[in-house]
């Protein structure tokens, strides 16, 4: 599979005949969000064995980044409903991956308006994180904004995701990038939230971010969500076209249908510095058998809130209910 | 979501507004293949309820045409192994279907080389069949064109559906599309049968194919696989591009990791003449109580037959096992 003209001069690969594939592009980054977005599922309670292994598997399969949840403020969402990867403080964190002595990096998100980041995010030299990825829906870019710049004066590496791309018109989502293009963050992502994308709306919204992001010397980002069965389809399409920072989670595990699961992305992805089977272990040995409590992925609920542009609680609340509904009742209720 | 210049220029359809929308387009056929792909992974062993069921939801739905299932030979395939929609014989069918009172058409698919078609197709007025769709591996054209005259002959619309095309060298191919584009056949199929294709390759065939079919006044169609989670990704890319022969089955049901599914297809389709609720209920009720049984749909072991451009039936073994085997060594044993 060779780069499309898109692809190569928004790359700043060099012309090598491996850099033509883009499969192989070395510049992308997968970011595992495993534990961070799995955890929108069970109110982030991972038992430390199951985020060892995400992190063993992760580190060992070449992965470039892992984020490990959250960095909510404890004044908002107080603790006790909540498991440690919604807060991410620097001894849980450490619990896990002590001085993190592997090649990836490690990344918290931070939710606007919902993270005292003056106090819970630390200075750089005191954290083994190495990325602050900040989320915000379009009124919050103020805030994003001054997150942004917190963070990486603190030392670290950013990002804003841009969320429910969706649900922002036009007018707004131009001003808001190029608010963002102004910052300091390294990437800006489409993020699907509701998984209601199709191929050409997300091509379309990814031109328009590399676009922006190409001329502030930024990246793009691709975080997507399954409720269309086309989560990997669309990162597909964002590698096609030039995005680099590419999320996906284990098993496609995350909020309602799940993200673009990482054994696809891994199997695409040809640079051998990626390795398919510590992902396939982790996936069977570890993740799959969570599947049945957590219930993400690919099914009819979350199909619909997918088709009517909705955010997945709904369907959420659906299938966790005891008795199953009727499908069809469900249906009707969500137009109403 | 508008049409893009490929697609207005090989459709038909007048300018109208409406016409317009790729995902309404008044050409487009939604073939319904549930019992006959699904037949695959239980040897084609329904129960008579299914059948009706799934009859009544294409029905209900509005669907173009359902395929109930195969023409095998009774002298090569011996009855007693296989259920009645192996062998679809008059009588079978219309204890499901009558006289078939709804306006949806019905076919079945007949293998090349494995199907008497001289004597087991009868002639159309005889009965309650449209469509003979002739399956063929591309060393079976000469076959296939004898097949479509066959069935052309006694009266019936006919496909060629040009299985496995992920496996077939660029000349073959083309030697082969322009025998078939002297045929009487309505359409030619891109056959995804090892559910590999990614959106470029999907793309290239999808265009190779219109090319053909279009110059010799016929339809393309797209039969997609889900190993790689691409089957409605690639049914999209092919109708932005023109094909208007669309294959799906409920829930995806069909060999290894399934099909298209249509509740994802019928969604996405805006024609009013298509409607949703038929295919919820039916995948509630009466297909996904099924799948712990037939054990179609995404997972790994499909995944990496996928990846590897393989038959899946390595993989439909593994799962069936008795016993989990792990998937690891699965992975490494079909490198071998």
């Amino acid at each position: 599979m060779t780069a499309k003209s898109t692809a190569s001069k928004t790359s700043k690969s060099k012309e090598t005949p491996t850099a033509r594939w883009i499969s192989y592009r070395p510049e992308i980054k997968v970011v595992d969000c495993t534990i961070r977005d799995g955890g929108l599922m069970n109110n982030h309670q991972f038992d430390d064995q199951v985020v060892k292994a995400v992190y063993a598997a992760c580190s060992e399969a070449g992965i470039d980044y892992m984020e490990l949840g959250y960095k909510a403020s404890r004044k908002v969402i107080v603790p006790g409903e909540y498991g440690a990867w919604k807060y991410c403080r620097e001894e849980d964190l450490r619990r896990i991956v002590g001085d993190n002595p592997s090649s990836m990096k490690l990344s918290v998100m931070a939710d606007a308006e919902r993270t005292d980041y003056h106090e819970d995010i630390l200075p750089k030299k005191d954290s083994v994180l190495d990325m602050v990825r900040v989320a915000a829906y379009i009124s919050q870019i103020p805030t994003a904004l001054d997150m942004v710049k917190d963070a990486h004066d603190k030392g670290y590496e950013t990002t804003v995701n841009l969320m429910a791309v969706s649900t922002i018109s036009e007018r707004e989502l131009n001003e808001g990038l190029e608010l963002l293009a102004a910052s300091e963050a390294k990437a800006i992502y489409v993020v699907d939230s509701f998984g209601v994308l199709y191929s050409e709306k997300a091509q379309y919204l990814v031109k328009k971010y590399l676009q922006v992001c190409k001329a502030a010397g930024k990246e793009a980002g691709m975080h997507a969500h399954n409720n269309l069965q086309l989560a990997f389809a669309n990162t597909i399409e964002a590698i096609i076209l030039g995005a680099n920072f590419l999320d996906a989670t284990l098993a496609g595990l995350g909020r309602g249908a799940g993200n673009c699961p990482m054994e696809l992305l891994i199997g695409f992805l040809h640079n051998p510095k990626y390795d398919l089977l510590p992902v396939l272990r982790c996936v069977q040995n570890v993740i799959e058998p969570m599947r049945s409590k957590l219930l993400w992925g690919f099914d009819l609920p979350y199909m619909l809130t997918g088709f009517l542009n909705e955010h997945p609680r709904a369907a959420i609340k659906f299938k966790a209910a005891e008795t199953k509904g009727d499908i069809a009742e469900f249906y009707n209720s969500i137009w109403e």
